[in-house]
């Protein structure tokens, strides 16, 4: 019996399961393949770094060691900031509670922009400033598609909240939109829709604010759909985007990429099967995979993931169709070619699933597993942060 | 500005959002409930841990400081172990690469169980025994209601295991079952009848194992829905549950509990509204409540939460209908009452949300604030411990 603890680990195959495995190899074509397309568009990239959580994974995304990022919690501010980067957009909307961290931050010389989208809200952003005799940037949300927050194109509320903010000592910095809804609209035709519907709708409010006499520097768009499929983006001054450094099985079904281009799985080892049944089951549950069912609505349904063999390669039609907190049943998708056979994978198989979203699935770990395409050998254990 | 790391937190209203909130109150009138049950039909409680992954909470659950318990992964085992907990059932089938870590506890001095349905298990465990002249173990776990793993009752590999083990050098030590389809079958009459098919299916397969001339000293069953309505345990030896101290909207929904009974909350601020739409937005999205939609088909569907105001009072029927990484939508849920209106909360506003799956829901964070039931004074602050 070897001792774990003083084994080297160098290899998937003597890693516990579940874990999460990060393809390096894929990641970075993944980055190249947005960065090219938003140069070609003449757009810098604003990396959100809510679905890595990684500073080695930031350095990858970034334009500069030191910025700029995008971010959906203060927490994740705060570990970037303590990391040397310098330009954080929090791009959730300001809760008043979370101003003094944010204050705190800008203190350090970090220049925190702040998003918002009522009058509430920029009372409370002119009053902190008032307070502690800083000017707070913020990003006004626009909704370009009704999926979930921000002032609608036309409503009169832009133009008073962007008075109330430069009238009450905040700097007015510009708008932001988030075309959300992009991701229940798969296809190319409908995806490059949804990027223009979300171009259209920011610049115009930006040129709302600049009508009323107010300033507005930034105009900030995208999702990975949008910032995939934009064919312009003329107006725009930077693109959001965070979960098309991994992809994953969602962003498949939408158009965006194909299985073969997911740079994310967790790698899981066989502990039983049902032969009646057609099951394998693994211990990969959804504490691992993440409840995440997001292509269940869609063409194709993976259940909580596609398995592959452990270097990577999926089984035809292998999917885990169902998941206790430690458990996953594997099993041929219904729907799936009836020449799909169920492989022989015998009790301590190694496997890899790709996730639904990869976002959720990350979160459920502590670390990344790196390796390169096929080969097995890890290259390098990277750390995520997470929490508020 | 009041910087926050010297100011002490001793009120929900201190805490950043989103917070998990263990109310104690309600967890000890729970674990009461569950204990007293079990002792009128003078069965033990081995609590399954992996629902709260918690020390001071295995203190509450566990009849001994050193156990028993159950747990789902080697984590947890080690963690606890650590702690001074001595009897611990690992309740997933076991990965032949995990024996190692198995035995090094054992040789700790940890009485460690593991659990099997195969044959190609039994060889492993049995080999592992001989390479390390320790008898590790085992319950055979028995499939009785068809939704997972185990050995079907009547199925003659039940006794091949059983001999395989016995005679290989492991401590065949008895079989286990758990009811996990009992999740799908709500109201009284249903529960009552999946603990009494749990009860018997692993009392047989113990039967068949003695008839062989094999030892089965433990019958181990449980669920939490089925350990609450069992009527009689006649046979069985000790009873697993986990979930049974929070309760989670899931178990309401079956009949196991009310919501007023739920001791896991998550704390939340409003960050907007949409007043078209009836929408207000809070700072708790799936990465706080977890994309469990477990109560999707049950006769009431909360979305992804019920919402209560900061002492824990449901507003009735407003639920989170969406949930985004770190944005909740709250709205009334269609079939609610027509008199159901949303309620006046402005940005800044806290609410507590209780959540479909209590465990899925606190493995998003990495502590309890713990308060008692109406007062929002923080009275402990207990850690989790998570991965594996």
């Amino acid at each position: 019996v070897h001792n774990r603890a003083t084994t080297a680990i160098v290899k998937l195959e003597d890693l516990p399961t579940p874990s999460l495995i990060l393809d390096r190899s894929r990641a970075s074509r993944n980055v190249a393949r947005l960065k090219s397309h938003l140069s070609r568009l003449k757009v810098p990239l604003r990396p959100h770094l809510k679905s890595s959580k990684s500073l080695e994974l930031a350095q990858l995304l970034m334009s500069s060691p030191t910025g700029p990022a995008t971010v959906s919690t203060v927490k994740e501010a705060e570990v970037l900031a303590d990391a040397g980067v310098r330009d954080i957009l929090y791009g959730v909307g300001i809760a008043p509670s979370k101003l003094l961290r944010i204050v705190a931050l800008r203190r350090r010389g970090i220049d925190v922009i702040v998003v918002l989208d009522s009058y509430e809200q920029a009372l409370a952003v002119v009053s902190a400033c008032r307070d502690v005799r800083e000017r707070i940037p913020v990003l006004i949300e626009i909704d370009s598609d009704g999926h979930r927050s921000g002032i609608s194109p036309g409503d009169p509320q832009l133009v008073e909240i962007g008075r109330l903010l430069a009238d009450g000592g905040a700097e007015l910095r510009g708008v932001m939109t988030h075309a959300g809804g992009s991701y229940g609209r798969p296809g190319v035709e409908d995806l490059m829709a949804a990027a223009e519907s979300e171009r259209i709708a920011a610049v115009r409010c930006a040129e709302d604010l600049r009508q009323a006499g107010l300033s507005c520097d930034v105009v900030s768009v995208g999702s990975t759909p949008t910032a995939f499929f934009a064919k312009d983006l003329t107006g725009v001054t930077e693109v959001r985007a965070g979960v098309f450094v991994f992809l994953d099985l969602v962003m498949a079904g939408l158009g965006v990429c194909t299985p073969g281009d997911i740079a994310l799985s967790v790698l899981a080892t066989v502990i039983g099967r049902q032969e009646k049944k057609g099951w394998i089951l693994v211990d990969a549950g959804w504490m691992a995979m993440s409840l995440d069912r997001g292509t269940e609505k869609q063409k194709t349904d993976y259940g909580f993931g596609l398995v592959c063999d452990v270097k990577g390669v999926p089984y035809p039609d292998l999917i885990v169709i169902d998941a206790n907190q430690e458990h996953g049943i594997l099993s041929i998708r219904s729907g799936g070619g009836s020449r799909s056979e169920l492989p022989n994978l015998p009790v301590g198989s190694l496997v890899r699933i790709l996730p639904n979203h990869a976002c959720a699935t990350a979160a459920q770990f502590d670390r990344y597993h790196v390796v390169n395409e096929i080969s097995t050998e890890i290259v390098a254990v990277w750390p995520r942060f997470s929490g508020w």
